[in-house]
């Protein structure tokens, strides 16, 4: 069991999709990132800020799932962070309505002391400034995992460029592996981006699945085909937090454990997906994550007769 | 090993793609289907119709990967089919140039006498009627596969719907199979087109990989993320060819089966795009499948630690 520290937003959310809509929920991608890895029993630290207006009860939930929230600052002045969203029909696309960043304006991450020493970092997606102020007050992390967005390529791309030569592995979806490498082909497009400096790419397809590149190697991980999409909000994240999750709970980097590890991810983003906001992911049991896990076998696994 | 009956069209292409452009080259559903089912040596038959026009030397060709070519008719005052296309960048989308149907007007489709008692009846995209009139002229088929486009669905749904009734596997892509059943989620898509008739759908998604979905069942084989994409012309009727050949060659109609058929299918059809129309799959080895088989598991293919 190694520690993880997850970095991120902890935020409000206001949700519309075709089947609804939401007002002020709980939200953020250091939110979903903890409550994944958090079915691992990880010994994790969410790093973040709220204001004055963040419920306790929220925080005493993402401790009762075994989160760590000494690096959780609260400005009880101000206000946190707000975004809010429509999905379009097809729930692939969506429009922004709002972003209020509020207290994450001036947020400046503070690792606990006691978690300086973690092997696993996980970099939710921010500003690379400050993604890279975190990677700074590590020790020596083994694994340091980056996730973005095509936001900060379009506004701080060089900014963007000094963090991606210090991580291990970047986490971006398809699109902005184009935008990021300027190779339309997935294949190509990771072998650019690990010349950036991870060694490993992991390219997440939405619902086409999450493709994981290292040197030559590649292994793909399917989305579970659902009769309902009800909100994605949170997917990616909750796959990077199954992802390093499951990294810190095994301790094990190798290529092998890496496919595992993006199983788990694509299993719990299956169940994040089934209710608005963080309530799946609030409400999951292991005996359920380990049910799924057997649905994923059956959807991907095959003998051939040779 | 069971027989198989091929029916589709034998055609003329012209392709325009980022990479080149052609000028007529050999083409149509039934010979990519024929091309792929003979890594099986399949015992085939191609039931089509082409022009005085048409080489012999391409019908050699068809003859020495083993297709028997009793059923395929050649008009002599006749044209053989012509299509033209141009791909967009992406690859993923295309637009016609023309189509001039000629001898495929008049198409009247005749089983050789000695394939009539086939187990696996593979029916190309082509007028529902035509395939109809196919299925009518089979003894006891075990295994009937459709292939269908959103063409027919826009003006012969009725006809459509009667073929559709009477096969066990439908092999239709994404948009088709949200366009016949009327349901966005693929899972609830299968569900209503299994209603119609079939037990089997096969969704293709493409560059995404393709699903089969057997009652409650479902399995996925992705589609091997390439490099470069040459020409994409003939890569579902490649993946036909190789999921029918396959059923043929094993004559074990199981779903596990199935769904190595399927990773077959794909596995084909990730040669075929790696050069303009046929010449990939004129020239590929066993050997090679061989060796792409193994790229498919180390893709796929993970072990749990529980």
């Amino acid at each position: 069991m190694s520690k993880l520290v997850i970095v991120g937003t902890v935020a409000f959310d206001a949700i519309e999709t075709p089947f609804g809509k939401t007002d002020k929920i709980l939200g953020g991608a250091a939110t979903y990132i903890g409550l994944s890895a958090s079915q691992f029993d990880a010994d994790g630290a969410i790093v973040s800020v709220v204001g004055g207006d963040f419920p306790q009860s929220d925080i005493d939930m993402l401790v009762s799932k075994g989160m760590n929230v000494e690096g959780l600052e609260i400005v009880k002045d101000g206000k946190t962070f707000f975004w809010s969203g429509k999905y379009h029909n097809d729930m692939n696309t969506r429009d922004t309505l709002a972003t209020e960043l509020n207290v994450l304006e001036t947020f400046n991450p503070v690792v606990p002391e006691s978690y300086k020493d973690a092997e696993v970092v996980m970099l939710g997606n921010l500003h690379p400034m400050v993604q890279m102020g975190v990677i700074n007050q590590m020790k020596n992390p083994k694994m340091v995992v980056l996730d973005t967005m095509n936001f900060w390529m379009d506004i701080a791309l060089d900014d963007l460029k000094k963090v991606i030569a210090k991580v291990d592995v970047i986490t971006i979806n398809d699109e902005e592996a184009r935008q990021l490498s300027g190779e339309y082909s997935l294949v190509n497009a990771s072998k650019k981006i690990m010349e950036m400096g991870p060694q490993y790419v992991v390219i997440k397809k939405g619902e086409h699945g999450a493709l994981i590149f290292h040197k030559e190697e590649m292994f793909f991980a399917p989305a579970l085909p659902l009769a309902e999409v009800f909100d994605p909000t949170g997917a990616g994240d909750t796959f990077a937090g199954g992802f390093t999750g499951y990294l810190a709970k095994t301790g094990d980097y190798s290529f092998e454990n890496m496919k595992r590890a993006i199983i788990y991810g694509s299993c719990l983003a299956s169940f994040c997906v089934e209710k608005f906001g963080t309530e799946r992911m609030e409400n999951l049991s292991k005996k359920e994550v380990e049910e799924r896990l057997e649905k994923f076998q059956r959807l991907t696994q095959f003998e051939l007769n040779t």
